[in-house]
C-alpha cells in the first residue's frame, strides 16, 4: 500500500463500512471512493469470483466478498464479539501460553446513557470471565489461581473517558469523581474475582484526569491493600519520563506498590493535529528514535524501582523488548515483577518468539460488536502502515536488523540536523511582523491554566460595580444617564455601571474623530498596523482577565470566553499584517514610459456597533479593521456588554493610539442609533447584529444627505438559521457531540449556532436517541463553573423571546426534550423539537437560544433543499462519508461558512474567514483576505515617466532588450 | 554617468530647468532632484567656488553657477540663439570648412498662431542668412555661387509637425493641405535665395505625411524645375529599406531627381514606448547592429540611383561613414551626388577627421533660444549617454576598434539568438488564455486603417433605419412602443427603431434569467470566461463596424470610436482572465486534519444600466463583468444609444451564451428604472451615469422588500468635476495639448473628462495664451470626418443644459473663448471661462460638456485644495516637475484616478483601474483586480479531514518532518 491517495480512500472506506446497511449504499459507497482507481482495489475483491460475473449480480457479488473481506479483516484483530466467542478464544490463546488484557470496544461515550452501558458491558464480561476463569489452568505453573505463580488471570484494560460522556479538562475534579463512580463498582467486581485491572491512557488531554484517576482509585481506603491495579503510560509524549518519575515518586511516598503498563502511545498523529489546530507545542516525540529512547529510558527507571513498581513492557519493537529484557537480568529483576504485552492479532511470529524467551506474555485484546471495532482497526492500520512503524519495516519492507536493531539514541542523533519545523506551512499574511499565526487556545488540561481562569475571575469579582465613563477625543466624559450592566446568571449583581452618550456626545465624537483623521489616514499604514500588534500584546498579558469579565457579564463559559478573547487577538494580529499587505501600492499593467500604482486609501469616520455574544471579539474586530485601514472609529459597543466594551477601549489607549482616533461611545440604540447612521459625517457603518437592525441600517445609510461627502458603505453581518444535514453514513460518535456543541454552546446565542438539524430518514431514529440522551446529559449553571455546560442568555428581554419561541415549537411540533434549569438567573431549558419542515416558524426564524429544531429529510437532496430553504445563509454543516455528497454540498449548500464533518461554529480567523449572504450578511468576510478592502476605496495614481522621449529604464525594469 | 537613477534625475532636472525662472524654484528643484545625492553633482557644480560658502549666499552663487554650466551645455549644441550670433558663428564654421544645415528650435506647436510663428521665423532667418551669404566665399572652390561648385550655401531643415498644430494622421490629406499652405512660402524664399531645404523627418506616425509633403511639393508645378529639395529618412525603422526603395521608384518613376538625407532616426525610445503603449509592433530595429546594417543597405542603395538620388549621409558611426565613403568611390559616385552631415557640438574629432577624408562635411546646427532647446539638448545628451551609442563606446567607454567597426551583419547574427520579447513582463491577469494585453489601438498612420474606418462608416450608413426588438430568455420580442435614435449631427437621420420594454417585459425577463442562472452559476467558470473569449474574438472582427456605429449615433470621434470598441474587448479579455484567476478556491490558514476552501460564487439577477457616452465600453464592462461571475443579466443600454447596445447583445449572441442568461430590454427610465431596482428578485445593479441616478439607486436598491432574497449590491459609477493643476514648472507643450484633449475630446462627455484647470499664478498668463489660441485652432463638425476634433453633444437636453451652464460661466467668472458652432446637429461651442473660484456653480457641478473653468490659484497648496474642493473623486491630473508636489499629490490630491504629467481621461483596462469615491462612485475600479469581486460573494468550505485519529498527509503536504 504505497500510494497515499488510496490509502486514505481505503482507510475512510473501512471507516463508513459498518454504516453500508444496504446493499445500494455499499456499491455507491465503492463507486465514490475508488472511483478513480482502475478497479476495486484487490485487497477488497479477494475471494470474489471476479471473472465472468458483471453487471448487478456481480456487483452483489463483490459487495457480499468485500464487505466479509473487511469483517474478517477486523476480526483478526477482535478476540471476539460475544462473551462466549470471547471466552472459547481467550481459552485458545491460554492453551498457546499467552496470558490476556480484555478491552471492551465502544462507540464513543456522548452521553450518561451510554457511559452506565459502557459500565454495565464491563461488570457482563466480568461474570462471563468469572465462569471461565475455574476451567483454566494457571499458565507457567501448575495448580495456581494466578498465573506465572503470582498474576491473576482476568485481566481487564478499561477507557475512562467511556465512562463520563461530560469529561472536560476544564473541570477537573468534576471529571475524575464522575468517572470514579463508575470505575469503582467495576473495580469491585476485579477484586471478587481476584483480577487486574488497567486504567488504558487515551488522549493526553485526559492524561492528567486518568492520573489522578488512577491515585484516588489506589489510595482509596477500600482499594489500597489490593495490589493488581495498573496505568497505562505513553512515552511518545515529551512529558513520559517525567510523568513516569512523578509516579514512581508518589508510589513511594504513599507507600503502595503501582504496576505500569509501559506503552509507546497510539495518538500520535492525533496529538500532533490537535496541538497544531490549537497553536499548542507539539506535546510528543516528533523523532520515532526520540520516543524509542524515552521507552528504554522510562523502562530502566521502573526496572530499577522494581520493589514499588510492576512493569507491564509493551511494545513490538525487538530492539526495546530485548532492551527492556537484557536490563531485567542485569538488574536482576525478579520475574513476577514485569512481564511483556503484545497486540492481539498483530505480528503473530514475534508474540511467539518473545513468548519463547521471555516466557511472561500477555496480549492485549480488544472485544465486541464490529460497528464500533472499526475504530480500532484502523488504528492498527494505521500502525501497520506507517513508515516510521517497527513492524513495517521489519516484515514489509525487509529492513536491514542493524538498523531496526541500532540504539535509538544513535538514531536521534543521526537525524538531529533536521529537526520537524513547528509551522512548516507559511501563512498568507505576513509581513515585517512575521507570518500570522492563531493564538493558542487554552489548554485545560494544565493546571496552571485552570488556575489562572479561576484566579481572574476572583480578581475580576473584587472590580464589579465600578463607573465607566465615555471616551471622546481623548478625553473621559460623562453625561446625565447612568445604567447599570449586570450578571445574567445573579440578575441583582452589578458589573459595572456605565454613563450613555446622547446625541451630543456623539457630535462632540465626530468632530473629534473628523480632527484626527485628517493626521491618522496619512500616518503609514505600517505604523497603524503596529498600534494592532502592541495592543494584541496588551490583550495577550490579559486574556485570562479578559476572559473572566465575559464569564460574569456576558455568561459565557471558561473555554467560550477564552476563545473571544484569542480571536480578538486574533483579528489584531491578522489585520495588521494584512494592511501591511494591502498597503504595498500594486504596480499594473507596465508599458514603458508609465508606471501605474493600485492602492487604497481609507473612507473616513466609522461607526462600529457590536454585538454582546462575542463581546471582545467581533468588537475587537470591526474597530482593528476600520483603525488599520485609517479610519476613524466611533465605538459603541452593546448594552448588554458595555464593561467588555469598555476594556476594548483600555486595550487600544494602551497600545497608545492618538486621541479622537477611537472613541468609545455607549449609548441607547433609541437615542443614538439612527443619528450615527443619518449623520452626514460618517462614511462606514461596521454592525453586526440581528438582521431587522442590519437591514435598517442598510436602508438609512443609503439615503444621502445634504452635505454628505460619500456614499455610505454599510459592513453588516446579521443573523442565521443555520442547519447541520445527518446523513445516512454520518459518524454519529463525531456528529453528536458537534450538533450539541453547535446548538447549545454559549446558549445558542451565535449567529453561527445550528438551530435546525436536518437528518435523513434512515438514520434519524439512532441519531435522536444519543441526541437527546447527549442533551439530557449536559449541566447548566452559571458559567463562572466550568462543570456547566450551559449557561443563562444575555438578558430577561432574550429569556421571554426565547420562551416564546419553544412555545412555538410545541405548537409547530413535537418537544423531544426540553431540560430543567435552576433558579436565581436569565436561564431558558435546551429544547429539541421533532416533526419541523420548512413551512414551520421554528425552520425560519432565528431564536438565538438553545432550541434546535430537528427536520426528518426523505433523502439527501431534500436535506439539501430544505438547508437552503431560509432567508439566511451564513453557517451549515454537513456530516457525511459520502464524497459524492460533499462534493454536491460544496457547491450547492450555500451559505458563506461550510463545514463538512465538524460543527459549525468556532470559525477561527484567517483559516474560516467569517460572514455570509442572503438575509445574513453583505457578502463580507470577517478574518479573510478580502476583509479590509469593504474599508478602504482603491486609487490608481498614473505617472508619464516620459519626457522629450526619454523614458527612463529604472521603473520598468528591462523593458527592452 | 554610470548611476541610472542619477541620469533619470539629470535630464529631467535639465529638461525643467529654462522654466525655474527664480532663485527659489531653481533651489528647491536642486533640493528635491538630487537629495538622495550626497551632494550636488560635480557637472552641475563645475565652477562654481563651492569650498568656503555656505547657507544662502553660498547656495546663490551654486544656482547660477549651475544656470549657467547647463546653458553652456546647451550651447555647445545649439549654434546661436539670435540671427545675429548664429550668422557669426555659421561664418566661423564656414571659414573652418564646413557647411551647414539650419534647424530652428521651437516649443512643440500647440495652436495655429505658434504654426503660423514658426513658419515666420524661417522666413525672417532666411532673410537674415541672405545678407550675410555674399559675404561668404564658397567652399571647395572659388568665386563660386555654390560651394563645392554644386551645393547651396543656404541650407535649412524644417519640422512638417510644428506648421500645423492639428496634425493628426487619421485626418491625412488634411494634415498635409495645412503644412503645405505653411511650407509653400517658406520654400519659395529659399528658392528665391537659391537655398536647400530639408523637409526633417519625425516620429513614425507622421512618416507618410512627411513622404507625401516631400512628393507633393516636389512635384508641384511652381516648384519642380528647381532640385534642391531634401527628405530625411530614417533606418531605424524596420520599415527604412523599403520607404528608401519606394522614395526612389517614385523619384524615378516622376522623372524628379530627389535628396535623401539618411539617418538611423533620434526617436528610437519614443517608438519603442508608443509602440508598447499602443499595443503596436515594434516599428524600430531593436538591435542597434540592424540599423546599421540597414544604414548601409540604404545607402548603397541610394549611390546605385545616384543619377537620380543624392545622398546626405548623416552618421557618427564611424564604420558607416566609411563604408558609405569606399562605396561611393567604387561606385564611382560623382563627388556632387553625395556628402557627409553631423550633428553640430557632437563628437569633434569625428568631424575633422572626417572633413579631411570626405571634403563635403554638412553641420545640422540648431537655432533659437535656450527654452525650447532643452528638448534638443536632452535627446543628444541620451545619444551620448546610451549603451548602443557609437559615440560613448568611442569616447567614452574605450570600445576595442575591431568591435566597433565590425560589419553590422556579423554583429546581427553574434545576438540573434537573443531577440528582444515583445512583451518581457507579464500580466497579472494570465491564465490557459495566455497572459492579457490590450486590444491594440487604431494605428491612422496607417492608410488601410484609414480605408478600413471610412468603408465601415459607409457600411454601416446602408443599414440606417432599422427595426431592433428586445432579446428575452432566448427570444425576440416586440411591444407596443417603438422609438428612433437619431445622429446627433443630423437630428432626421434615424440610426435605428428600437422596442422598448415594460414592466410585463421586464417581469419576463426577470424569470428567463432566474430560471437560467440555475445553470449558469453552477458553469464552471472556465466555461463562462470562454464565452467572453470568444465574445472578444467577434468583436475585433468586426472593430470598425461597431466604431461606426458609434461615430453615427453617438457622434464620436473615429479615435474615441475606436478606443470605446477596444476598451469593450480589454474588459472581456480582462474579467475572463480575472475570473479564472479568482475561481481557483484559495487554500488557507491550513492546519493538518483540516482543509480550508475559500472562494466565490455569483449574487443572482444583475441589472446594468449603462450610459451612452461609452456606449459599449462601458455596458460591456459592466455587463462582462455580472456574466462571467455567473450571475445573470438585464441590459439596459442608454436610450440615446440603443442600437450600440444591440450591437453588444449580437456580439454575446454570436459567442453561444444560453437563453435567458443575457436579456438586452431598452426602455424609459421612468417606466422600468425603478421597477427593475425595486424588484425583490434583481441581487446586484451595475450602474454608470449621473450622480442623481445613481444615488437614487443606491437609496432604492437598500429598502429590502417582502420576500427579497438579498442585499441588493450597488456598482455605482458616478459623475465628476476634474481638475488638471497646472504647476508653475508644468511643461506647456505637454500641458497644453493634453488639457485640450481633456477637456474637449468626445466634447466633453466623459465623467472623466478635465472641467476645471487650475493654474498656478506665475505661470497664469503664458498658459491662458497658449490653452486658448489652442481651443481656437481645433475644427468642429460632424464625427465622421476625421478632420474635425469635435462633435455635435448627445442630444437636445444635453445641448441646452451646456448652454445654460455657459451663461452661468459668463455670469460668473470671465469668458476667454467661446467657439462658433456649425449649423444642423446639436452643436454647442468649446467654452473657457476664467475668474472662477470654488465656490462658483462652474466649479462644482458636472456639466458633462466642453465647458472648461479656469481657476488661477496663488501657490501649490491652494491648487490642491482647490482640486478636492467638490464632492466628487474621480480623475484627477498634475502637471509638474517638482518631485516634491507630486509627491505631495500622490497622497492628497484624493481621486480615483490620478495622473501626473498626461490629462486625466482614457483609463486603459488593467493599467489604470477606473471609478472614483465621494459623490463619483462606491469604490469600485472597472477593469481593475478588485472590481469582479463586486458581482461574488466568498464562501468557505471547512473540510475536517481527519478520522479516527488518521490525519491525511495528502491533502496538507508534508505538515510534520
Amino acid at each position: 500500500m504505497s500510494h497515499e491517495d488510496f490509502k486514505v480512500q481505503l482507510f475512510r472506506f473501512i471507516d463508513v463500512l459498518p454504516c453500508l446497511a444496504t446493499e445500494q449504499m455499499l456499491n455507491d459507497h465503492i463507486q465514490e471512493y475508488f472511483a478513480q482507481h482502475e478497479k476495486v482495489p484487490a485487497v477488497l475483491r479477494f475471494g470474489a469470483k471476479s471473472a465472468g460475473i458483471g453487471g448487478y449480480l456481480g456487483m452483489k457479488v463483490l459487495a457480499k466478498t468485500i464487505r466479509k473481506n473487511i469483517e474478517n479483516m477486523a476480526l483478526q484483530f477482535i478476540i471476539g464479539n460475544t462473551i462466549p466467542q470471547t471466552v472459547r478464544n481467550l481459552s485458545k490463546l491460554r492453551q498457546r501460553g499467552f496470558a490476556f488484557t480484555l478491552d471492551i470496544l465502544g462507540e464513543a461515550t456522548v452521553n450518561e446513557k451510554e457511559a452506565d452501558s459502557y459500565a454495565e458491558n464491563y461488570m457482563r464480561l466480568l461474570e462471563g470471565l468469572e465462569q471461565a476463569r475455574s476451567n483454566w489452568s494457571a499458565l507457567g505453573t501448575d495448580n495456581s489461581t494466578l498465573d506465572w505463580g503470582h498474576s491473576p488471570k482476568i485481566n481487564i484494560s478499561i477507557k475512562p473517558s467511556a465512562l463520563y460522556s461530560q469529561i472536560n479538562p476544564a473541570d477537573f475534579q468534576g471529571s475524575v469523581e464522575h468517572i470514579l463512580d463508575r470505575l469503582r463498582p467495576v473495580y469491585r467486581k476485579v477484586i471478587e474475582l481476584n483480577g487486574f485491572m488497567c486504567i488504558d491512557t487515551e488522549m493526553r488531554a485526559y492524561k492528567e484526569i486518568t492520573i489522578e484517576l488512577y491515585r484516588r482509585l489506589r489510595s482509596d481506603s477500600e482499594f489500597k491493600a489490593y495490589p493488581h491495579l495498573g496505568l497505562a503510560m505513553q512515552v511518545c509524549l515529551k512529558s513520559g519520563d517525567r510523568d513516569i518519575g512523578l509516579m514512581l515518586d508518589w508510589a513511594r511516598q504513599a507507600r503502595l506498590p503501582i504496576s505500569i503498563r509501559l506503552v509507546k502511545g497510539a495518538y500520535w498523529d492525533y496529538e500532533i493535529a490537535v496541538a497544531r489546530q490549537n497553536g499548542w507545542p507539539i506535546p510528543v516525540h516528533t523523532n520515532k528514535a526520540e520516543t524509542d529512547a524515552s521507552f528504554e529510558r522510562c523502562a530502566e527507571k521502573i526496572l530499577r524501582n522494581h520493589d514499588y513498581c510492576h512493569l507491564a513492557c509493551a511494545s513490538h519493537n525487538v530492539r526495546s523488548v530485548c532492551s527492556v529484557l537484557e536490563l531485567a537480568r542485569l538488574l536482576e529483576v525478579p520475574d513476577d515483577r514485569y512481564e511483556f504485552q503484545v497486540l492481539y492479532g498483530m505480528a503473530e511470529p514475534f508474540r511467539n518468539a518473545l513468548l519463547k524467551m521471555a516466557d511472561r506474555v500477555r496480549l492485549y485484546c480488544p472485544q465486541g460488536e464490529l460497528l464500533p471495532g472499526m475504530a480500532y482497526l484502523i488504528r492498527r492500520l494505521m500502525e501497520n502502515t506507517s513508515n516510521e512503524s517497527f513492524l513495517r519495516q521489519t516484515y514489509v519492507e525487509g529492513c536491514e536488523p542493524e538498523r531496526l536493531l541500532r540504539a535509538p539514541h544513535l538514531s536521534i542523533s543521526e537525524t538531529a540536523e533536521k529537526p520537524a519545523p513547528e509551522r512548516p506551512e507559511r501563512s498568507e499574511s505576513q509581513s515585517e511582523f512575521g507570518a500570522f499565526s492563531n493564538e493558542p487556545l487554552a489548554d485545560f488540561s494544565l493546571p496552571e491554566v485552570r488556575d489562572a481562569f479561576a484566579g481572574a475571575i476572583a480578581e475580576v469579582k473584587k472590580k464589579l460595580g465600578r463607573t465607566y465613563p465615555l471616551f471622546i477625543g481623548g478625553n473621559e466624559v460623562t453625561t446625565d444617564t447612568l445604567v447599570d450592566s449586570m450578571n445574567p446568571a445573579r440578575p441583582d449583581e452589578v458589573i459595572g455601571r456605565v454613563w450613555l452618550a446622547g446625541t451630543r456626545q456623539v457630535e462632540e465624537a465626530i468632530t473629534a474623530a473628523q480632527d484626527a483623521f485628517q493626521r491618522w489616514r496619512d500616518i503609514p499604514a505600517h505604523k497603524r498596523a503596529t498600534y494592532l500588534i502592541r495592543a494584541a500584546e496588551i490583550a495577550r498579558t490579559r486574556i485570562f482577565e479578559l476572559a473572566a469579565w465575559q464569564v460574569l457579564e456576558a455568561g459565557k463559559q471558561w473555554r467560550q470566553a477564552y476563545n473571544d478573547v484569542a480571536e480578538a487577538i486574533d483579528f489584531l494580529e491578522y489585520y495588521a499584517r494584512e494592511m501591511v499587505r494591502l498597503a504595498h501600492p500594486r504596480y499594473i499593467g507596465h508599458a514603458p514610459g508609465e508606471v501605474n500604482e493600485y492602492f487604497y486609501q481609507p473612507k473616513g469616520i466609522g461607526v462600529v456597533i457590536a454585538p454582546w455574544n462575542f463581546p471582545l471579539a467581533i468588537s475587537c474586530g470591526m474597530c482593528a479593521a476600520a483603525l488599520v485601514t485609517g479610519n476613524c472609529v466611533l465605538y459603541k459597543p452593546s448594552n448588554q456588554t458595555p464593561v467588555v466594551g469598555y476594556t476594548l477601549l483600555q486595550i487600544l489607549q494602551e497600545a497608545g493610539l492618538p486621541p479622537g482616533v477611537f472613541n468609545y461611545i455607549p449609548g441607547a440604540g433609541s437615542v443614538i442609533g439612527d443619528f450615527l447612521i443619518d449623520h452626514p459625517q460618517t462614511s462606514l457603518i461596521a454592525f453586526t447584529g440581528s438582521m431587522e437592525v442590519g437591514l435598517r441600517i442598510i436602508e438609512r445609510a443609503a439615503r444621502t444627505s445634504e452635505g454628505q461627502p460619500s456614499v455610505k458603505k454599510v459592513i453588516a453581518e446579521m443573523g442565521g438559521k443555520n442547519a447541520i444535514i445527518i446523513d445516512d453514513d454520518a459518524d454519529l460518535d463525531e456528529a453528536i457531540p458537534q450538533v450539541i456543541d453547535s446548538a447549545f454552546a454559549y446558549q445558542g446565542q451565535k449567529c453561527s449556532a445550528c438551530s435546525r438539524v436536518i437528518v435523513l430518514d434512515t438514520i434519524y431514529a439512532r441519531f435522536v436517541e444519543r441526541l437527546v440522551d447527549a442533551a439530557r446529559s449536559v449541566r447548566i449553571g452559571p458559567a463562572e463553573v466550568p462543570a456547566n455546560f450551559m449557561g443563562p442568555v444575555i438578558d430577561e428581554s432574550a429569556q421571554k423571546s426565547i420562551l416564546h419561541h419553544i412555545e412555538i415549537a410545541r405548537k409547530e411540533g413535537s418537544i423531544l426534550y426540553s431540560s430543567n434549569v435552576p433558579g436565581g438567573g436569565y436561564y431558558v431549558p435546551i429544547t429539541i423539537v421533532e416533526g419541523i419542515t420548512p413551512e414551520h416558524r421554528l425552520a425560519q426564524e432565528e431564536v438565538f437560544g438553545p432550541v434546535l429544531a430537528v427536520m426528518r429529510a426523505m433523502d439527501f437532496d431534500q436535506a439539501k433543499v430544505w438547508a437552503n430553504s431560509t432567508r439566511f445563509a451564513l453557517t451549515g454543516s454537513v456530516f457525511s462519508r459520502h464524497p459524492k455528497h460533499l462534493e454536491q454540498c460544496r457547491k450547492e449548500f450555500r451559505v458563506g461558512s461550510l463545514y463538512f464533518n465538524r460543527g459549525c461554529t468556532g470559525a477561527i480567523v484567517e483559516k474560516q474567514p467569517f460572514g455570509g449572504f442572503k438575509m445574513s450578511g453583505v457578502g463580507s468576510k470577517a478574518g479573510g483576505p478580502d476583509y479590509l478592502l469593504q474599508f478602504m476605496d482603491p486609487r490608481t495614481v498614473t505617472e508619464n515617466t516620459m519626457r522629450r522621449g526619454f523614458v527612463p529604464v529604472r521603473s520598468e525594469g528591462k523593458w527592452i532588450e
